[in-house]
Order: C-alpha cells, then sequence, then structure tokens
C-alpha cells in the first residue's frame, strides 16, 4: 500500500515550525508495511489544498491529511476533503455533547467558532481525541482510505498510536524491535552489525543516529509468527553480545527512565549538585513518574559562594585550583553526601560557555560518590553549543551510572 | 514570486529524519518576500521525481530541488532536472580540477561514482559549494528559476546563505516582526487582533500557537520603507495596548532569556526551592547564556525530609496542611530566602501526578517571597500529562516574575 502525507498549515511553508507530525507517521506506517511514496505540505488555502488531493489521489491507496482541524476560520482541512470526496459535513451529536460538557466544566461560553468543530464528514468512523478538543475521521470511498488528524502534536502522536495500527493492520506477523546503544558512533554500530550479517529476506535491521544514542531498529514481516519471533530474538542476542558495554535500553525508553528503572531495582536513592547542568540532571530524573522514590534532594550550585556555603567546599581548593575541578568536583559531591539524605551522590561542575573561562569551554568534571572509601572522579570533554555541552553533560552522567550501578 | 520546495531522499520518507532543510529555506524565502506553496519530499525515484517537477511546475515561478546530488546511483535529482528541462549534463572543468585536486590532497583515488559529482547541467549557473564537495546550480528558462543544492544541512545552509539573497533580491522592502503573546489562547489572541482590523493589503498579521505562547507575526512588503515602517509600528503599539498583560516579549525571545534579561535590568537574583518541578525552574534559567549573573543557587526538594532539613520547613506544618499548601510554600521560600544568597526566592510545591495523592494531580503552590514584609502566595491549577503540568508550573512562574518584576 502506498500512503501521501499531507501537511496544512501557513506556519509550515513560512518556516515558523518543523514538520515532525510527517516523520512521527511516517515512522509509525513504516513499522506497518505501509510505503509512503510522498510528503506534501501546503498553506491554510482552500484551492491550494483541493488541488493536491486531486493530484495525488491517484497516485496512492491512502492519503493522511493532518492540521487545520481547528476552530478559526483558517481551519479548511475537512471542509475541502468533504468537498473532494462530495459528502456533507453533519453536526457530531457526541462530539457537541462532550465539547459542551468541556466547556460547562471550564466555565468558558462555546463560541461559534468552538462549534466548528464538532462537524464531522458524513458517514466517517470519527477518531475520538482524549488529548485536545478537535475528532480525528477516517473514510474509506472507491478503494481508498482517507484519515483525518489534527496538528497538534501531543494531539496527533497519541491519536496516530491509538487508532493506526487496528485500522491498517495486515494479515502478515510484524515484529518491531528497538535497541539503544550509546557510546559509539552511528557507522560503527553500523559497521558491526553488517559484519555479523544478521538479514534475512523478510528481516531488516537499521541503524538511526539519535541525540545520545543509535537506535537500532529490526523489522520482522512475515506469516510464521513462531519462526519469526525465533529469529528475532536470535538477533537481539547478537547485539546484546557484541554490544554488551553499550547496549543500555531497549523500546526507546530514555536515558532518565532507564536510571529511575536501576536505581529502584537496587533500592538506592540519588541525589546531584550541579554546576554546570543547572538542575538539568534533577530535572530530567524528576519528569518521570516515580522518581520521588529514587530522589529526595538536589542542590543548583552555580555560583563559588553557593558552593562553599551549601555544601561546604573549601574557599581554598576554588582558588588553589578553580571551580572546574577534580578537587572542586570531589568537595561538592562530599558535601552532598554529609546531608545525609541518598546513597548515591554525583557533582557536576564544567565550563559550558559561550564565554571562555579560566578553563577551556567543555571541560567538566564529575564526582560519583558512593561512600567515603568509594568514590570517583571522572574528567569529560564535550563540543558543542552551550545547551548542547549541558545536555551532553547530563547524559553522560545518567549513561556512566546505568553502567556502573 | 510563488516557490515549490522539493526535498529528495528515502530517509525523510521513511521518517528517519526530520525535513529541516525545508523549514530553514522556507524561513530564509519568507524574509526575501518569496511566497512558499509547497513542500514536496520523495524518495530517490527517477519516475516519482520527475512526476512531481511536471505537477508543479505550471503552479509556482522558482522551484528548488534539494539533495539527492551524492556520489552514488540513487542520487538522481540532477539527471531527472536535466531531462525536464531537455539538456544535458556536461563535465565541469573547474569544477573536475577541484575534486581531483582534492584526492590528490588526502592520498585518495577517485572512483567512476565521485566524477558524477562534477557533471552539471549545460547553461546553468554552478554555485561553488565550499562546505562539501557536491556544487549547486542555478538555471533559468522560460521565466521560471531552478535551483539544485545539496541535501547535507552543514552544506545547504551555507549555500543558501551564500547564494540566495543575491539572485533572488527584490526591490521591495520587507519588514517581518514577531510579537509573543501568553496566558490567553490562540483563537482568543485571533479573535482581538481581528477586531482590531489592522490588516493592509500589503501588510499580513498571522497567529501560530507555541508550547506556552502565541507568536504575532507581521509582515510587510512594499516600496515605501517610510510607509510601512510606520504602519508596522502603529500596528505594534496597538498591539501592545491591546495585550498589555500578556505580550512578553518580541522575535521570539524565549520565557527564561526574557526573566534573565529583566532581572539583569533590575540587579537582582533569584533562587528557586522546587519541589513538583523538581530542577526545570533552574535548568531552564541556567540554559540562558549569562544566566550565573542572576542565579547563584536553587534547591531542589523532593520530599518532606528535603524541605524540613534543607529548608527548616516545620515537620508540624507538613503533617497539618500537607506538603502541598500554602504554608509549606511560604516555609520553602522563606527558608530559601534564609540561605541570604539571592534577592528574589521562589518556592513552588504541587501534585503533577499521574498518581494522585492527598492533594488533586495540578495543584500547585507557589509563594513569591522579595523581603519578610513583601511575599506573596499564588494558587494555580494546571491540566495535562506530568510532564506538561511541571512545564506550564515552571511557564507560569516565570511569566508573573516578568509582569511584576
Amino acid at each position: 500500500m502506498k500512503a501521501a502525507i499531507i501537511t496544512i498549515g501557513t506556519e509550515i511553508l513560512i518556516g515558523s515550525i518543523l514538520n515532525s507530525n510527517s516523520k512521527f507517521l511516517s515512522e509509525r506506517l513504516s513499522e506497518l508495511g505501509v510505503h509512503v511514496s510522498y510528503h506534501i505540505s501546503v498553506r491554510d488555502d482552500h484551492d491550494e489544498l483541493l488541488d493536491q488531493i486531486k493530484m495525488i489521489n491517484d497516485r496512492v491507496d491512502i492519503i493522511f491529511l493532518c492540521g487545520g482541524l481547528g476552530p478559526t476560520a483558517d481551519d479548511i482541512t475537512k471542509q475541502v476533503l468533504a468537498e473532494f470526496l462530495n459528502r456533507k459535513l453533519v453536526l457530531d451529536d457526541y462530539q457537541y455533547n462532550k465539547l459542551k460538557k468541556r466547556f460547562e466544566e471550564r466555565n468558558r461560553t462555546m463560541t461559534e467558532n468552538n462549534l466548528r468543530q464538532v462537524y464531522v464528514i458524513e458517514s466517517s468512523n470519527v477518531l475520538d481525541n482524549n488529548w485536545g478538543i478537535a475528532p480525528g475521521e477516517y473514510i474509506e470511498q472507491e478503494d481508498k482510505k482517507y484519515f483525518l488528524f489534527p496538528g497538534p502534536p501531543k494531539e496527533f502522536e497519541p491519536m496516530v498510536d491509538t487508532y493506526l495500527k487496528n485500522i491498517l493492520k495486515n494479515d502478515n506477523e510484524i515484529i518491531i524491535k528497538s535497541l539503544n546503544v550509546a557510546g559509539l558512533g552511528e557507522s560503527r554500530v553500523e559497521d558491526a552489525i553488517r559484519k555479523l550479517n544478521l538479514e534475512e529476506p523478510n528481516i531488516s535491521i537499521n541503524t538511526f543516529a539519535k541525540f545520545y544514542d543509535t537506535e537500532v531498529k529490526i523489522i520482522a514481516e512475515g506469516q510464521d509468527a513462531k519462526y519469526l519471533n525465533k529469529k528475532v530474538q536470535s538477533i537481539i542476542d547478537a547485539l546484546y553480545a557484541t554490544f554488551k558495554n553499550n547496549l543500555y535500553a531497549e523500546d526507546n525508553i530514555n536515558l532518565s527512565k532507564t536510571l529511575m528503572n536501576k536505581l529502584l531495582e537496587k533500592n538506592l536513592n540519588i541525589s546531584f549538585a550541579e554546576s554546570i547542568t543547572g538542575g538539568l540532571l534533577s530535572s530530567m530524573l524528576t519528569g518521570e513518574a516515580g522518581a520521588s522514590n529514587v530522589m529526595k534532594n538536589s542542590i543548583v550550585t552555580y555560583s563559588d559562594i553557593a558552593k562553599i556555603k551549601m555544601l561546604g567546599v573549601n574557599k581554598d581548593t576554588i582558588e588553589r585550583y578553580g571551580a572546574v575541578s577534580q578537587q572542586t568536583a570531589y568537595e561538592m559531591a562530599k558535601g552532598l553526601k554529609d546531608i545525609n539524605l541518598s546513597d548515591i551522590c554525583v557533582s557536576v561542575t564544567g565550563e559550558a560557555g559561550p564565554i571562555k573561562s579560566e578553563t577551556d569551554i567543555g571541560t567538566v568534571y564529575v564526582c560519583y560518590y558512593y561512600d567515603d572509601d568509594n568514590y570517583e572522579v571522572k574528567k569529560y570533554f564535550f563540543r558543542g553549543s552551550r545547551k548542547e555541552i549541558q545536555q551532553r553533560t547530563a547524559d553522560s552522567i545518567m549513561l556512566h551510572l546505568i553502567f556502573n550501578l
């Protein structure tokens, strides 16, 4: 099956936002064995959208229309598709009552504009939106499939994940497995995998470079579920054996969640004394549900005086060795440990730039402090912009902890 | 002038990479007054690309073809455009010698494949690539303009910046201005603007919903610079008057940078005592270059014991009123102020979920503490996922500070 993804929104055409929906949907469609032939983006313009639907309709089996389902006058996607399919727009009672209730609960008045969002194309399958207001729709007409999805990614992504698989299911068994490898470049990972000679006609293994890691994605498709499962498992085993020191997670579970799970499993808790990362480590970890079980406190010491006053770092240490030094990192971690609220204390000090201080931009010292007889100070060096250096610092610390706890 | 951007590359269609080139080029074209009507992405497929060029050629004045200029067999962009324009590919002597020298310098042997990259479309204007190998090209034929650019962003972006402005220079004056409005939904902002009746034939005003705010973008184009400037300024004045309590920044300067600038301007520094936000406020602020001038320290107290031990919150207060209460928020902020490292202390405690505690998910208390006689505790309520509640909490605190410092 061939598909076209049409995104509607002037903000994409004037370069205000990245078209992340097309990427997201393409990834999901590839996993379902659908061949995406075209991405097309048009403005909120009736004639141009209609023209593009007419042009692409003969070339594909499925058309996705994403965006332009909002309440304002320039949201025209639904109207244009209805016109193309020669169907009417009708008020959907369920959606109307749901919206009415929503406004009542929030003590707000429903406007004429809001009502536009509860009209749907007649005889369509309405896809309920639990993450926002505008419902999605799915229509079959003359052997073709048409989908309407709202544009905001926080509505679009869960709706795609909720509805697509069931509607586009195919008779084949499809197994998808991702393994996350960190600390090696994508080309080294790809090289190592190629040498293993693991591919088969109906099993593909692809690598995708992410910010701090490489995703290895295995997709197997076929009739014999038992055979496929066995094959995929043997590939996973081979990859674990090859990347034993770098394969840190499966199925794109992120670093902070992986770290949290590891801490929970070992029944340990952690605190951070953050200078260069300024709260990023704590924020990443507390972004995960359940983080209160593994972190009670952290301290952001973004100045010499804070390091001295809040962590008991020696003023002489900073004067003699500098705020960015292994000595300062050690004293920060020890001071945090002395507060006595956690098993593992991690301190980090470094220079993120953009203005060079006495230390080179990108230099980072981290002290991993378990107890007075068990700690290590590591020096790192990262390239990139200020925010990239901060993010790479936090990622590397989490990775180190995941592999060493 | 109307333009279409066609990006060529299977990796985009399978969702492996984001189409950042189309965003980058669209931004630049908007600034040059070129109306981008279409983004199209196709695979490395001769027939599909040729088909798309044929379809779009009548609809625009300029076609940009990005990517597919590499040395391998699946790089077909140049060949397809030559075929469409009915021109030959010819060896470019200058590019040939440049490539030959490059290989000699690196002691590498040039292959047949590499030679493909120094063939250009006959009579085209070759755009030298100083950031990689494949040259770009610019062709005029029958009142239409065609551009070829290599796909890798680190070659694509500097080439666009080097060549585009000179080729597409326009006699008109173009003024672009963005205003950022927070705390109102996009539809309310759009509504209010429509009622002001500010649009003119050559001045457009568009609104774009962002995560926590609405961008109002004014684009004016015409011959009379003085008149346009005056008109745009009067629109800006009208918008400031209308959104006086919500217009917090111009030209998409983000919340944390706006807050930092405000603190610098007033010569104040700030500390956060973070419970529900877990380090997010500190992390947002320290992500900005120069943050060390406005923040010396912060504390993440992600447990009752940390609030008691590190901020001196009374155990009785937590037992009697709860950790999520105005009393606890007040004592957290006062405890932070007592550490005596900053002018403004902001504490925040709340329930982010996903599991309901004694407090409803989304309930947040914030204490803004300036000194013992000058503080306020505010209660907020936010909807959304855990991370959304954390982000909205942080955004709302920054907004409150920006408007009240």
